[in-house]
């Protein structure tokens, strides 16, 4: 059978998630090639020698230079933070391999065209992980939208809300510091809600925004653990938003109001979004990621309601790999769901989704939105 | 026993949910003064004489003029369409009459401005009616708030979305033209998520904004029943919006998005909001009025979650005047709370709230939408 | 206008419920006849006259035997606890007066079937008051079934559940005494959950059971109101159950299971049933009464699901005479649609439903269920 | 490291539920020994080789009373129809293996016993998966109750609610056969109630039931994979019952109401319950499996409600594992907890929890289930 010789770099939590994908998409789906988990790259060597042994790595480096190099190397997985996904996209691109990278696909825009060009001028096989897209409920909602089942889309409203840092205790880690982490909710989940607009809308003309730091200064972090964390007593300068709040004009007609946000009490990981159509409703949250909502509007007087479908389905996508109808799948589903279409891709030669591509037009809404933050104007989504 | 005459104008949706009021408060409240229904106006006699017959009104005129300055009427009630409550409440208030008056207060920020100095300088008790702050679970929201809570409030986000205009056959009613309402869904329940936002989190200074028509044209209305109509084959422009959402800035620091919707497919009713605090949340949604969601930052670790208050404690703001706990209110339950507070505020010669100030306060934030949906750029919420 | 002379015994929690409806009825709806607060009928004249007050009766008196053969009552309406419902009844009927009763019907088989024959006999409208009947969703279900949406009727699960005295310390209210209130929960509640289940899926053949008092001795009452009430320092037995739980085979195969319980922490108010059909579900909640839970198995591969319906729209059962879609009902409104009901059937010389035979066959289900809960065996639900 | 090799007997759905959990306990949790997939039994050599190749299998074997005897394995796992059971467990404890069971233990409470003591005399480690109580919901629920967070247990309600065989076009399967299954939805799923319930809530004492076959007839089965199936023209008659409905007496006192069908419209793997004590209550749906229901009679009046703890924090059990909280778990997590807590329990020489004695226990309570749909009597649930 052939293979797809993998090495990924990143260990903690998103090397963790790919890692198991690598494991369980061959185990479930019915894939043309198969990857191996040939290399786990992480500057700790021990730490990371830990996880390659928990998930089957065959082995452990400490320099990707080296690894993109590795004529046994098929795949560049890039599951480190957006400040290295330029310079590792860019070498593995050089080196013919192809390239999953995480999201945002880095924390410029002029970073992601280069990485975007770069891989086409290659001709690889690239993808941005944006997982949330494959969750079954969101795919299904793709399909039906595809099918006309809530006719035009008018409105787009989506809240993104999280509550890992509302105490002012919690330390100075590195998704809080700019110049690491490109952009604070903004970055990390409100590129998830772009993505998702992007994937089940359209593109994106202009935005609005507002952006803003309630807690503006944070104690330096001591001890790092996915995403918990401890402080010190030495405090630091907070340089990204904790919320960003925008709206948005569509290219088809549609108007959409968004959220991102990590001060949002009792939301662990609320990945909202509803869409208004001409001819019916969907909604979707991705703390009960196994159901979609729906309203039907051609239903008959009196019968319409919003219907919650379980997608579990095994005509539902993905689904039919695991298990029967009411078993929900968790979260890391939706990564071992990006590596079989990855593999499948790779395998034949085809194109994955999103590519590297869509990662540079959702960087160029998050610079509109960080521009207009600043100007307090409709900002274009410019590509230039 | 004290009693206040009332003169009520308008008989339609809003006559009947007054007229309702002011037979209930006195059943169930304990009041210091009484309503009295003395006389219910109308154009059309006979319409609103069947009204009259069936809320128990005394009388029927069709001239409000001459209503207004007689002199066994005590309150005059303002709940015909928004271009004709400025002539009214000036008449209202040169003849020392206090006042109801349905929301929003004016079309026009300059005329809700006429009519909160006229009230003032009358010295008349005055009052506009945004009904949903007297949902219990509402009133209940601003105790909580009031008493800290959530803490110091950082994030509002409220949606509040209607879908009875998707059709496109759906004729152009009253609501749907400029000249008589206004605006369109931001008036109409856009004012009610203002006011929401207003009582709960405080003075809003500035917008961004963006409204939309996606329906531009209706057939001319032939009919009318409450919100159902009938249309006939000839068609005009709609002149407002069919839906508008902006960012606002509160003068405390909090940020917050809005939209106000007609064109949401399966949301009847569906006014909600959420408020993300230092120390908890907040939220709410209409078409579940008897319910509350709370969510305590400070419950123990491992214990926490979104708590279902069913807002029919006989603790819990007008419940005890009504039935058990568990055994909920409806909507016409809010006028009647409006009724019974205005009955007191007029018998122990208190204040109103919402007052026309906060009326004429609204309309401000309304109009400076407006301006917004036109500059593209933030705009103060002047009440120059 | 033809009018009914209305005499209400009873002015407590049941007696405002009441004479809430007498006063919305003719409000709200377009009645044949309209009934008359003629007198209201209460010991404690000093209390009864001060409801009597707030709710618009012309009189108040203590001895409802002179009431009941007055000629100018039409209607004797029993809210008096359930020891005193056949003599009451028994008069009534004597006099040709029509009769409203609230539910059980009796404590006692043989009573509720002699006031059954009485009424039959005297030729009046008699209704027993199963309110939750004309919850609208709840009469939408009964059109539902009838339009065969569900298809043929399996399997019924319902559960009542309230919670207001688990405390130990609540007192020892008249519906704990067996010989004012027949039974406990079962009684009070579980009757609701037969009446609807007759309603909605037909008769019931035979059951086994179980009943069971968890605290069995409280403090005696020294106050009450509505439902709450103060104790004291000596105590007496608790002499009804807690809870009932019982298995139900249906004459028409369904078999069905039920509770009643007055011990479920957080049920407020929790009339809760599910019923399967062979193509199709239905659900409902009281605590969410303008909802009904709609399943269709009929609908596409991949597009089924439940789907909440607003029993709030013009279509649905009594909502025309309210608001526009999405403005919720309360509980008295369930009162008001029985009035209505009511009085049309007394005005057009039509039946009433449900009628004391209804009341009398669900008594029979109660005492199969207290036979079987001494018995251990399934006991027939014999009129005999 | 120490190793425990595996032989798993069956590969269907059962089959790779269990063969993920082996591969994915050791990635994930911290285990004192590592499960070694040593070889994977079928009858249909072919069908059983390829799910040994996705899950990584060393090898697959056909007969398993050889691989039973064989000195390289460690665990025996019976994932095979429930009338295979004993004689596999039996051979297993003769050679001293550990063993792992799918529930039900048995199909009779002989056999069960057998079973029970065959390990008890061996001395072998023994579980049977009721994977169910594996939840991290439903263990934080068991930890609630151990600290007394709900007081007593007074009421215990649980329906498990299925649909796939409403159609009567779904074909005779093996679960549809007593010969091969036992009984029907009474064993399937009812017997994960019952567990559910003497894990939370302690022994059951004596039932009184009702089973029922709504579709009596079924077209024999021509293919089949996982739970679907196609069905030819010969028919043939159902033997097991499609619901079974149940009331409880606990040893403690409490009182419960059961129901397990497969004939519930809507409902795919509804595993509700909801336990009230006496100060608080409980509510799980395995539908949302990553939510635990929770009400604290204890909280401030006013402020009670029904929370939702998302139970994915990192201090819930099992959770630490796996992912940051909000990132829930799937149906598999629950057979990946059961093979680490067994693992631990072989590797450390302690006791698997539910083990033989559990599962006997459950099946002795099913018994008298069938017992009693028969006698129309209460029936002790012996283990005589």
């Amino acid at each position: 059978m052939k293979t797809i010789n993998v090495a990924l770099i990143g260990y903690k939590f998103m090397g963790r998630a790919h890692s198991n994908a690598y494991r369980q998409a061959a185990a479930f789906f019915d894939l043309p090639a198969k990857p191996v988990l040939k290399v786990l790259v992480g500057r700790d060597q021990a730490a990371a020698q830990q996880v390659a042994d928990q998930f089957g790595w065959e082995e452990v480096a400490t320099d990707w230079r080296q690894v993109v190099e590795r004529c046994d190397v098929d795949l560049i997985d890039i599951a480190s933070p957006g400040n290295t996904h330029r310079d590792i996209a860019l070498a593995a691109a050089q080196c013919g391999k192809h390239i999953l990278c995480e999201k945002p696909l880095a924390n410029t825009l002029e970073e992601a065209k280069a990485m975007w060009y770069a891989a086409e001028e290659a001709n690889v096989v690239n993808m941005v992980n944006f997982n949330y897209r494959r969750t079954p409920a969101v795919a299904l909602a793709k399909q039906m939208i595809e099918a006309g089942e809530i006719g035009e889309i008018r409105q787009w409203r989506s809240a993104y809300l999280q509550d890992w840092i509302i105490d002012p205790a919690f330390p100075l880690v590195w998704r809080l510091q700019s110049a690491i982490s490109g952009s604070g909710a903004l970055g990390d989940i409100g590129a998830h809600s772009l993505d998702l607009a992007r994937y089940l809308v359209g593109e994106i003309e202009a935005v609005t925004s507002l952006t803003k730091t309630f807690i503006t200064e944070r104690p330096l972090a001591t001890a790092t653990t996915g995403l918990s964390a401890t402080g010190g007593s030495t405090r630091g300068p907070v340089t990204v938003d904790d919320a960003a709040i925008w709206l948005a004009k569509f290219a088809g007609g549609a108007i959409g109001t968004f959220e991102a946000t990590r001060m949002a009490p009792g939301r662990r990981n609320y990945n909202h979004f509803e869409i208004s159509g001409s001819k019916g409703s969907l909604g979707f949250n991705f703390e009960r990621m196994n159901e979609l909502e729906f309203y039907r509007h051609d239903d008959p007087a009196g019968r319409q309601g919003w219907r919650t479908i379980q997608a579990t389905e095994p005509s539902h996508p993905y689904v039919s790999a695991w298990w029967p109808a009411g078993h929900g799948l968790g979260y890391e589903h939706t990564f071992t769901h990006a590596v079989a279409d990855l593999c499948k891709a790779i395998a034949e030669g085809g194109k994955a989704s999103p590519d590297f591509a869509d990662g540079a037009k959702t960087q160029a809404v998050l610079e509109a939105i960080l521009r207009s933050a600043k100007s307090g104007a409709w900002e274009k989504t410019s590509m230039a």
